[in-house]
């Protein structure tokens, strides 16, 4: 059934960038085209928004159709609206992105047997439409977040070490941090807390493992915190 | 002409939040719906975003048209799109923030022939739609940004005193300063230059007029500054 409107109107999307912490590197989530317009193409995933869907169903539902990635932290990042960004036309998209932690969530053949793989941030494939530009945007923004919000805490398995924790922060904003001062600070604001326990099977001498105290998190950015790293 | 689409599409609009700062309180600014729904109810201004425009010209454009402000700082803020935001159909809008410095910026009587006001934040009409709920986001996004980035900036004419910056910061932050740490931290972080200029026709002690160094403030965002106040 079509629809008809009295003015026209640009087409809706979401597209989403989903981000993944492994040994090395940021890696990002992208899907293989297998339509035109860029048919064969990498692309982030995403689709069209249903009359009757929220845009953060309409990001959710694209996600799990083309990846099988579920119940992962999803925030807005912006909307996309430059005229030719999409060659069929008119395209309005919202971006999304999303923070997972590889051991928790195994990506699946996609319902719409595309091609759905993780790219690390320093390999990147060309990229379909404005996906590119998108997908800077997310990593700025990721790399800006995870300076004044304990966002990246979303990377991480719920037991860390600390020397995980270091590792997040320095795959995110590409550099290396000084252990000692890395590790004042965390401890100092207090929103980790040690669960008692260490690692286990692993060659090195085994770390106390801590959790992200989010109770305590929120009461200190009530009162203003800022979490700097 | 009418336009007919194989899916059903949302319409989507734009709504700006326009701050500004006086001697006490931090204002924004309404118009007056003069159709339904919501007719007479007091809103953000705002309106469809035609096929052939970004969402930025959109933006700038209603603005425009229903305040005759024109050539401020826009920015994007995010976009709305709750199932029953709009009772006449389904309609998503992306929402933007501006700051300007109500000395410059004359509001006119709207082309659209809607009243167009500043309004004290503390001293809001009923708003239409889920117009206070971006307001209220614009808000909070205005106070935390405020905090990392000298956006408050815009609000303050081009020349002016530590006393008038102090203010903006206490008018937005909503609360008091100290008057020697806020000049310690602004001096110190040298983003603010002396003109070489002072105050004129005050009654009190004519202050020394600063300005902004948007290079030097660049500079040292890209060094990874943190601007906290």
């Amino acid at each position: 059934m079509s629809h008809t409107y009295e003015f026209a109107r640009p087409a809706l999307t979401v597209d989403v960038v989903v981000f993944a912490l492994d040994e090395d590197d940021l890696k990002v989530m992208l899907i293989q085209r297998d339509l035109p317009p860029y048919e064969g193409a990498w692309a982030l995933p995403g689709g069209f928004v249903r009359v009757e869907e929220t845009l953060d169903d309409a990001a959710r539902r694209e996600l799990s159709e083309e990846t099988g990635l579920r119940d992962i932290y999803l925030e807005q990042l912006y909307t996309a609206g430059q005229l030719d960004r999409d060659p069929r036309e008119r395209v309005v998209t919202v971006a999304y992105y999303a923070l997972v932690n590889l051991a928790g969530h195994a990506v699946q053949a996609s319902t719409d047997a595309r091609n759905a793989a993780w790219f690390g941030m320093n390999d990147l494939p060309p990229l379909a439409f404005d996906h590119e530009q998108i997908l800077k945007m997310a990593h700025e923004r990721l790399r800006t977040k995870v300076r004044y919000q304990p966002i990246g805490f979303e990377l991480l398995p719920e037991r860390f070490t600390l020397r995980q924790l270091q590792h997040l922060y320095e795959v995110i904003l590409d550099r290396e941090l000084d252990k000692r001062n890395f590790r004042k600070k965390v401890l100092g604001m207090e929103i980790v807390k040690e669960t008692g326990e260490i690692e286990k099977d692993v060659s090195h001498r085994a770390a106390r493992l801590y959790r992200f105290d989010k109770r305590k998190y929120d009461r200190l950015m009530k009162q203003g915190l800022h979490f700097e790293i």
